[in-house]
């Protein structure tokens, strides 16, 4: 269990297998987001028929609303979701701290205001640690302290050695917990912090490995606002201190375009709200770039959003029924267009898997920006 | 094509395979409606595997947006719709007459405005047939005068002479429009008005039945605000008087009371809004009766909505996680209910249609009626 099998590099990138209880998953992977327990408009059944493998869901979300006693009694979050592969909690970090309201830090945790009724809550990192074992994903996520992307590097520093401090204190209340259990049903995953500064970055990766043998390691706190660049260049600093027997987990990416720049530096596992959300919005990920499908242009336009792609939405309606369908304020649509993206996503990681065994992936994702980026003609 | 074949009777009650161009449909049967192009939150999927057989689509609506040129262009409704089964349209007549704004009505048909952008719009008979002629769906309905339930004998009166008026032109343009197709692939219906008034009712049966030979024939302009008691009047009225070897369609109807009071009194065919409307509004159909899901007794119900459904709501889902969809505003609870509740009816008409086969229909539907009208304790 929670094995990680590296297959085959391509300069930084990296495809394996990564085994947890509920299934084996291939690298590099994209993870849809099902924040309250459900992938938005989307059914297990959607889900697998787009080739999703891990499913991601919310501590902080679900703790406040229904509550996990509740999901505990419905027979824990695979039962209660009908989705038997593996799922994924993120620890509501992140949430805390992102999402509007009261908030007051110290260093034993966090008290705040739930966003749909006020109510106070308390998470620590033994109750993050706990609500997550009880909601029973695989992969359980570390409590970390974010910052926004532009913090400096004060704010930034005090917000790792916080991140490591709950770290320590996730570990212990997770080994115990998982004691006994035979085989182990979750592992605990810790998220790397430090917002925009390398050498913050650094300290938190070499502070992190220290602390245990862990399975797996996330970068937390990228893709909030900071310019791309430093995406990127945050990465390439990272990559070549990462542990390399351990899958990677990039956290909130991405976008297409990012998936592709974050694989070529190393990284293995994502996941990002993106597909699902733009789809409502009516923007559908092409090789050819996003299209926005209100546009009058796809009026008559019989063609599929996207010729190369599998998906049910591809196979069976054209643009201007999409376009109809959006225009007329049919819900439809919105699943339609979240289905498609997610398989978009699914079949990216697929071909730099593919590119990355064939020891080609600098050339594929050359080739694939040239196309994903050029002028939309569209 | 367009031929019934009457299977069973069992009392008023009757069973018969109706042949169309798109696959042949058993009666009794419910069609669930696709107003826009589209049963709401439905894919033709999830159509299919609910089991239903003929779908509705809305002339009206379709022709005000995107407008039936676009369809046209996009190869037509079943294809626009990616639904290979039997299509039928609802002529407009009805929906003129009861959606909000401005119109005008002449003996040669209806200014009116759309309820999209106020636009100005006429439909007369011809309209209303070419419209679906270029829509291509299986049957077409005669365009209607409807009025409201409560109106007197002359507004009654006037509608229902201003209808047959109207079918008669129908149905020298659908005999142009047709001419020559081989097989035909359409098949025009008219529709029986007459308000709430007996006298009427029967004497638009007469003169609609002396026209032409036709292939079905619809009861319209009921389910309209009328008492429950009206309908089921109206009904054994007709019943007696209506041409046994062609199909009934009820229109509007039903809910599952209504559906089975019906079929009890030898219709054949139903389309309602209402097991997707209700779904989304978080009411599902049992066999003990319509929940709201939104019940706090639910919140740890690990249930199933009904343990005798098939469907993958009932299968895969507990009540605790449906209402938690509903109380979280996520969008897979809109469509999981609305997916139950369509597949509530069409088992609903299957059992009817086995109770017929057996001549049990009158004890089976008391029995129904028995255990689905207790008071709700759920």
């Amino acid at each position: 269990m929670f094995d990680f099998r590296l297959e085959a590099t391509s300069g930084a990138a990296r495809a394996g297998t990564l085994t947890l209880p509920h299934g084996a998953v291939e690298t590099p992977c994209f993870m849809p987001v099902g924040t309250q327990g459900t992938v938005r408009t989307l059914s297990p059944t959607d889900l697998r028929a787009v080739g999703a493998r891990v499913v991601l869901a919310n501590t902080y979300h679900l703790h406040v609303r229904p509550g996990e006693d509740v999901v505990a009694k419905l027979g824990g979050l695979h039962r209660f979701m009908a989705w038997d592969g593996p799922l994924l909690t993120d620890s509501g970090g992140f949430q805390v701290f992102s999402l509007e309201g009261f908030r007051r830090v110290t260093d034993d945790g966090v008290e705040f205001q739930s966003h749909v009724d006020g109510a106070r809550h308390v998470l620590t990192p033994e109750r993050a640690t706990e609500i997550q074992w009880v909601l029973g994903a695989d992969i359980a996520m570390a409590f970390d302290h974010v910052v926004p992307g532009g913090a400096d590097e004060a704010v930034a520093r005090d917000a790792m050695d916080r991140t490591l401090g709950w770290l320590e204190r996730c570990g212990h209340r997770h080994r115990d917990l998982t004691e006994g259990w035979k085989p182990i049903r979750q592992t605990l995953w810790p998220i790397l912090q430090g917002g925009a500064h390398a050498a913050l970055r650094l300290e938190s990766l070499r502070r992190t490995v220290a602390l245990a043998d862990w399975t797996g390691v996330a970068v937390g706190g990228l893709s909030v606002g900071e310019p791309k660049p430093v995406l990127y260049d945050m990465l390439e600093t990272l990559q070549p201190h990462l542990p390399g027997p351990i899958p990677r987990y990039l956290m909130g990416v991405g976008f297409p375009e990012d998936l592709v720049a974050a694989v070529e530096r190393g990284m293995d596992l994502f996941d990002c709200v993106a597909p699902t959300r733009n789809g409502r919005n009516g923007q559908a990920f092409t090789p050819d770039g996003p299209v926005s499908i209100r546009n009058a242009a796809f009026r008559e336009d019989p063609r599929p959003l996207d010729p190369d792609c599998d998906c049910e939405t591809c196979a069976a309606f054209s643009r201007g029924y999409l376009r109809h369908l959006f225009v007329a304020g049919e819900l439809l649509g919105l699943r339609l267009l979240s289905l498609h993206n997610v398989r978009f996503l699914i079949r990216l990681a697929g071909a730099l898997r593919a590119a990355i065994r064939r020891d080609d992936v600098t050339r594929w994702a050359e080739e694939w920006r040239r196309r994903y980026t050029q002028t939309e003609t569209q």
